[in-house]
């Protein structure tokens, strides 16, 4: 199964774009994402070299672009066409975040309509005509005070939150669960923690007048912990090395007869 | 109010950047999301008139970003340390998405702490030994097939993410967030690790021929606990106790002539 197949019913339109990096690394950011279908309308320079070297491993992106002359030919086949917006307009549409959005389109995609994602000029977006053949805008809910993305970034957030929808069936929001070692189960923990504190006594760090938090303030720690089997055993095996040190420091002083300590 | 004031704790790390039209577009990436604190380590060219083109109306972001010669440097004072991965390693650490990842980070932002997002070379990424300078790493669920985005990108992408949660102003309780002791920075944590390593090579635990990752899992098993400063100090008491054990045997083994040992 390839991996891009349930994002293949969605394209990047992207309208009268002046500079062939910008173009280059949009097909980057669509590759990285899964994404594999780029339509160009009316392009200032395409082909170029400038598009070839910031599309890095993904120039297939590029060979495969279709070169419309009008809007009208890029999304004339689709069933969903999303606009990206700024948020002041004269006339108001439906107007969603990128998540939202991107929930929608993948939706529709995966049920077999054709998506198109436009994306306008770097000077001045979508005209309010172009905006007008919509479905729905979308809009990056960028910094008031400095707004305007490059048109390679609005691609780049749009095809993540897709290709963020194509992963979540086997997306673990649970960092341990794909641990290398497994984990040190509640008696196993248990039984470090009565060694780390037998240890403790040994080497009179915790002696009896000393506050009694400082061994429960060590038991949060490992408890949050999660420690693995591993980790036990190097911690208890630290514990063991520790203790025979004092062991030789025991045996040397009755060994020199001081019985006095 | 100023837009930007829940990201303030918030630094972006770029690690031996080689192309500083990487950096200017960081820089606008970061302040079209209302990020400010950028974070250069020894990067190969900037100031550069490339960086400022790229960086558009940001110009102010890298005017005042801080070039440092050391990881270190950048993140002495953070309370979150936060590394961008790719999947494979051969030591796991907690993995996130960057959506679970910067829900993480924003948490602990907005309680006070500072955090830092690391990014590494266009080429290669971060280094191991930079990526277990961290509590966290994070992963963006690229097509595995060209699975490598532009830094810029993968800025843009976290950014992003720190903005949405900024914009829906939604918060759930942080576990570590309202913690009763200040969580310790990087800089504390690395001198207890020294200490550690130190101790364990006095107690002869680790050894010139012992295996080499024994270190390494006890430096993931504290980086992902997000030790507290009491705890910090606790376990290097418990170090410096064990230490003088440790003294006692020598100075008593010097002490009665026997060099045999």
């Amino acid at each position: 199964m390839t991996q891009g197949n349930t994002l293949d019913n969605i394209r990047i339109v992207l309208v009268n774009t002046s500079h062939p990096g910008n173009i280059g690394a949009v097909a980057r950011a669509m590759k990285n994402m899964c994404l594999s279908q780029l339509y160009l309308v009316a392009p200032r320079k395409f082909p170029h070299d400038e598009a070839t070297w910031r599309a890095a491993s993904a120039g297939d992106i590029l060979d495969n672009a279709v070169v419309c002359e009008t809007l009208d030919e890029a999304i004339a086949d689709c069933q969903l066409v999303v606009g990206t917006s700024a948020r002041e307009r004269t006339v108001p549409w439906p107007l969603l975040d990128p998540r939202h959005c991107m929930q929608e389109a993948y939706k529709e995609s995966v049920g077999g309509h054709r998506v198109a994602l436009m994306f306008g000029r770097e000077d001045r977006g979508l005209t309010n005509e172009e905006l007008q053949r919509c479905n729905l805008h979308v809009h990056i809910p960028a910094n008031p005070e400095y707004s305007s993305l490059n048109i390679a970034m609005a691609v780049q957030v749009m095809a993540y939150e897709l290709r963020m929808l194509q992963v979540s069936g086997d997306l673990d929001a649970n960092a341990m669960a794909e641990w290398d070692q497994p984990v040190a189960d509640a008696e196993a923990l248990e039984r470090y923690l009565v060694h780390l504190e037998e240890t403790l006594y040994d080497i009179n760090f915790l002696r009896p007048e000393a506050p009694k938090k400082l061994m429960l303030r060590l038991r949060r720690l490992y408890q949050r912990t999660r420690l693995d089997e591993m980790e036990v055993n190097i911690l208890r095996g630290i514990l063991t090395s520790t203790q025979s040190w004092v062991r030789k420091v025991r045996e040397s002083e009755s060994g020199g007869g001081d019985e006095g300590r």
